[in-house]
Formats: structure tokens, C-alpha cells, sequence
């Protein structure tokens, strides 16, 4: 099922590193003191296959759908808050909403299934999957179908946004309890303990959290015999909008668009896309690391290093769109800077 | 001599960050979740007392200015680089000209003294104390007048900056030989040793390192009999540009004006300014830990945890104007995020 997910991805190249290291290099400031921001603007300069990498063209999309587990109690808040967030979000009243304002980027939430239903909004597009997934204490999450439904909602997403010019797209989640299925996720995944990737969520006290590993574990043994691949693990404890994530990071990366990746639940799902697509890898960049205690083992696990470490976790792409002016620096700086030549200004003693 | 310097400065209240911090608890989000954006907001929020913090208003300063010290050839740099930087500053083709224009801020380069003269360029003022300072190894940098000369300037254009509404201040600096003079200076305050806090600079080698923290040793012990106080200090290693951003640290907090500090050379300078008058420290926010590594030493002294760590080591301001648009981002979701109230958001289970 879903074959596109593993159609081969352009990924860098050592000659286009060098040529774009290679402008770096003439630019007014010793050589490598623009630091982290140099990386930036050479792999993106190199993934583009261009001098001049550019950035400026992005979007936001938020992934909303609600969790069958949520009926475990897993959440410090209501179920009906991931529908009325959705509201929030349409109305322009989230963080996620002032962010994408600050910064002039397109904001699309994408309603993939809520157990409220929801009036045509502003911004919102429904692509229901079902009212929320199955509780996967006891079912699968998700059938074949919805599956494949969740994967192609992205796959159709990404597309549109390659054919209106998007040159780097931020993702995002809103689902109460999905804390809970992103820890279920890395642990059946990498074969970690819960109580080493579980984390308090939105706000979960000791009690709370003893529930959730809890939970967790007993989820793990309940599906212990069907989760051989990537796609069997999504498919017992996603949810509709991980999966979505998961496939809008490898349609990203098969189009050409660089991934702006946010918390906890976001590099879940990257990690899932990086397992299932290996070479997508090169289009994702980790936008911070999160408060949420399972985040940093999964960063440690893809060996990645995120831009921020503001202790955040709100998840709604919030970190992601925090950091995406930085992006835009990097490239900016390794676009419009003079040269020591045309700047006329002399270089390092030798 | 500038008895205004140490003129007492508002400083955080308590009730001031209890109300503040009560609107942050309103809004669509889980408490706490922001993170490092909420404490920002909080804190600019009760500085400015206010519920709608607010950092629209600001703009950039570039100190520019030569050391003697660079006789003695501490940089991988000849010391042509401050006036031919200084000229491409004006032409726009300098990073923060970069940083600058992507973020909107207003531009102003503040030439000190060098040693070349340079004719009348665009968004550049003169307010020459000397053509740089004197060599430290065996004079004083500076004597009464330039010291006072270099807090002056700065205060008048501080002043400035309030007259024309200026919320945010970002101050920075260009001068070659001019870590050479930063280290020098937090040796002296501070007792560390050279080796210590000397870095690489702009990208000396070993024998370079070496070479630099003797002649800062030499310098310590020839001045060894009047260091008893900061601005002794600052007279006898200290750049004209480093008084100045003392001075404009210490006048911001005074006018209630928010400070981002930039890397090494301004935090030496912010260090100063929290000794000369240490309520001014309220009024600073740190932007970024570079690469030098005096800068973590510093940071730590002063106890202050810095936003970014992106192995940055450019100096003129351009870590802390690669960090402006987070602090906007603190300050625009505290002013702009709906509350659960207005939003309709159900709260936290109880």
C-alpha cells in the first residue's frame, strides 16, 4: 500500500556542498562566523541546486484529528479542545495564528477527523478520516483504509503547495492525547520504555503520568504481534494527523521542499517518515527541542540537532514557526552579502 | 567623572510580573507552554507596564572603532578591516545590512575614531574621539576626556533613539584587535586568566592564541597599579566603541528602553554596565552565545542564560538581530493570542 512513500529522493550531493561552501567563503566575515546559520544556507543551497536558496515562499499546515485513547484519560485537558482549538485556529486567536501572522505565512488547517463535528470554517479544510481513530488500548487506530486515507490527504496537500510555489513547509498537529500516541509510536518504533518517552503533555501530574506509561505498556502488549514495519506500528497507535505528518515529511522531500520540522509529535513523525524513506532525511530541519521529555531521545535517535531550546510544548507548529526567520537569515545572508572583492575589503592576514 | 552613569534605573516588581504573568495564564494555551517566550514576555511586560509589551519601535547601532593594540598583532585581520567594514556597513553589504533589512530595523553606524579617515558615507555619523585608541600594551587606551567623550556619545544618541520612540535597542560593534581589548577587560574586572577568556577571534591559530594572551598578560601587569574600578579599567584596555555600549546599556535601562545584547564584546561591555549600575540588568536580554569562548565565561558571571547558541563569532550585532524577531514573537502572542474565554477553549481538567 501507499508505494509513492518510498519513490527515490533527490539528496545532497558533495559537489553542490562545496560550490556552496564556496560562496560562503567569499562573503564579508571570517570564514565559517556565521556558524550553524552557514549550514543552513549551504545544505539549502545545495538541496536547491542554486546560489541563491530561498526560502521565502512557505506555508503552514495544521494537522487536526482527534485520538480514540483519549478515552483513557490520558490528557490534562477535555477531548473537545482539539475541536475547539480547530475554532481558535480559523478565528486567529492561537499562537500558531500569531505566529504565521508575524511572519506573513499561509496558514491551512486540515480537519482529518474530530468526535465533534465542526461547521465550514475560515482556513479549514475537512478531509474526514473518521470522527478520531480507534482506542488503541484495546483496536488498531486505524484500518487499512484510513491508513492509506491519511497518507494521500498529505500527499495531495504538498502537492498543491509545490504547484503554488512553496518552498519550505511547516507542519503541524493539534489532537488531545496525541502526546500519548507519539510515545506509543517510538516505542514500539525503537523498542524503548514508556517511561522514558512518555512525557507530561499538555500538563499531566505524577499521578496522571503513572496512568499514561501505564496505559502505554499495556497498549505495546496488546499489539505485540503485529508491529513488523513502520506502517503496522502507525497503523496501531497513530494518529490520522502523524500519519499525515509522517507522509507530508517524504512527499516534502520527493518534491523538493525543505521541512521545517516542529516538537515532540513532529519529529515522531519524522522519524517515522526517515525509517520508512531514509534519503528524506536531508529535507527536514528540527526547529527546537521541546519540554516534552521523549523528544530529546528521539532527536539523539535521528542524530539531529534542533535550532532552539526554549522548553516549549505546545505543539500547533508553534516552535517551527518560532524559528522559521532564522531560516530565512541563513539564506538572506548567503544571498545578499557582499563579496570581500566587491566589497573591497581586505582578507585574513595569511 | 559621568555622575549620570550610576542614576538610579526601574526595576522589576514583583507586582508588575505577578499581573503580567496572570494575563499569560488567559490564554489559549497550556500554562508554562511557551516557555522561554513567556518569562520574555513577562519580563518586558512589567518593565514596560504594560498588557501589550511591545518592541515594534527598534533599531540598530553599530559602534565602530580602532585599537592600538592591533600594533601588536593580535588579528587574523589587518586593521584596514574597521574602516573598509565601516564603508561596507554603508553600502549594505555587510550581514546586519542583511539582518537589518530582513526585519525592518533602521541602521546607524557610529564611527569613534579610526585610523584611516573615511569620507562622509550614508547612514554613518562621526563622532571621532581620536583615530583609535593607544596602544594598551604600553599606555593607557584612553584618557579622561575620550572615556567621558565615549559615554557621551552614547547617551546623546540613546536619547535619541527615545525621542523617536525606539522600544528595542540593539547595539554593536566594529573595531579589528577588538577581543583582544574585551578579554583584556574581563581579566582585569573579573581576575580570570587570559588563557581563559581570550579566544580565537576572527580566526588566529595557535601560535596567534598564544602570541595574544601574552600580550594581554603584559598589559595586565604593566596597568596592574590603576585597574581599582570599572572605568579605570575601561581607560586603560578598553575600546572606544566598548565604553560606548556600556554606556548604552546603562542609559537604555535609565530611558526604559530594552537592550539586546549581542556576543562577546557586548556582553564585556554589558558586564561593565551591570558593575558600574547593576539595575540596568533588568533592562538586557541576551541574545546569543558565540563561539569565543570568553562569551560562556561571561555569560556565566553575570548568570544569564542567552537564546540562541549558533557557534556565531561575527560581532556588529548580527546574533542579536538574527534573534529580534523572537523576542516580537514573545511580545505579539502575549498582546495578540485569544484567551480561553474569549476563544471559548475549555480548560485543564481539574
Amino acid at each position: 500500500m501507499s508505494q509513492w512513500l518510498t519513490k527515490p529522493i533527490n539528496t545532497l550531493l558533495d559537489a553542490d556542498i562545496q560550490q556552496a561552501q564556496k560562496h560562503q567563503n567569499l562573503l564579508t566575515k571570517p570564514q565559517g562566523s556565521l556558524g550553524v546559520l552557514e549550514s543552513i544556507a549551504v545544505t539549502i543551497a545545495a538541496l536547491q541546486k542554486t546560489q541563491y536558496p530561498r526560502v521565502d515562499q512557505a506555508q503552514v499546515f495544521i494537522y487536526a484529528a482527534d485520538h480514540g485513547i483519549a478515552q483513557e484519560n490520558v490528557s490534562a485537558f477535555p477531548q473537545a479542545v482539539t475541536a475547539e482549538m480547530v475554532k481558535n485556529f480559523s478565528a486567529g486567536g492561537a499562537a500558531i495564528c500569531v505566529l504565521s501572522h508575524q511572519h506573513g505565512l499561509p496558514l491551512q488547517v486540515i480537519n482529518l477527523g474530530l468526535v465533534s463535528e465542526l461547521p465550514d470554517l475560515m482556513a479549514v479544510e475537512k478531509h474526514i478520516i473518521a470522527p478520531g481513530t480507534k482506542n488503541f488500548l484495546q483496536h488498531q487506530a486505524m484500518n487499512d483504509e484510513q491508513l492509506i486515507k491519511a497518507f494521500d490527504v498529505a500527499k495531495n496537500k504538498v502537492e498543491q503547495a509545490k504547484s503554488d510555489g512553496c518552498e519550505l513547509l511547516i507542519a503541524g498537529e493539534m489532537g488531545i492525547a496525541n502526546t500519548t500516541s507519539a510515545a506509543a509510536l517510538v516505542c514500539a518504533l525503537e523498542g524503548n520504555a514508556p517511561e522514558v518517552i512518555a512525557g507530561v503533555g499538555t500538563g499531566l501530574d505524577d499521578n496522571g503520568m503513572k496512568h499514561k506509561v501505564a496505559i502505554i505498556e499495556a497498549s505495546l502488549k496488546n499489539h505485540a504481534n503485529h508491529l513488523a514495519t513502520p506502517l503496522e506500528i502507525l497503523q496501531s497507535f497513530g494518529g490520522f494527523e502523524i500519519a499525515a505528518l509522517t507522509a507530508t515529511y517524504i512527499r516534502c522531500a520527493q518534491q523538493g521542499i525543505v521541512a521545517l520540522v516542529d516538537g515532540f509529535i513532529c519529529s515522531v513523525a519524522a522519524l517515522f517518515a526517515v525509517r520508512i524513506n531514509p534519503q528524506c532525511k536531508a529535507w527536514l530541519i528540527f526547529s527546537h527541542q521541546s519540554a516534552e521529555q521523549g523528544h530529546k531521545k528521539v532527536l539523539e535517535i535521528m542524530g539531529v540537532k534542533p535550532l532552539l531550546e526554549f522548553n516549549m510544548r505546545l505543539g500547533e507548529a508553534s516552535g517551527a514557526a518560532l524559528a522559521y526567520p532564522l531560516i530565512r537569515s541563513a539564506c538572506l545572508l548567503h544571498t545578499d552579502m557582499a563579496s570581500f572583492a566587491s566589497a573591497d575589503v581586505s582578507e585574513k592576514l595569511a
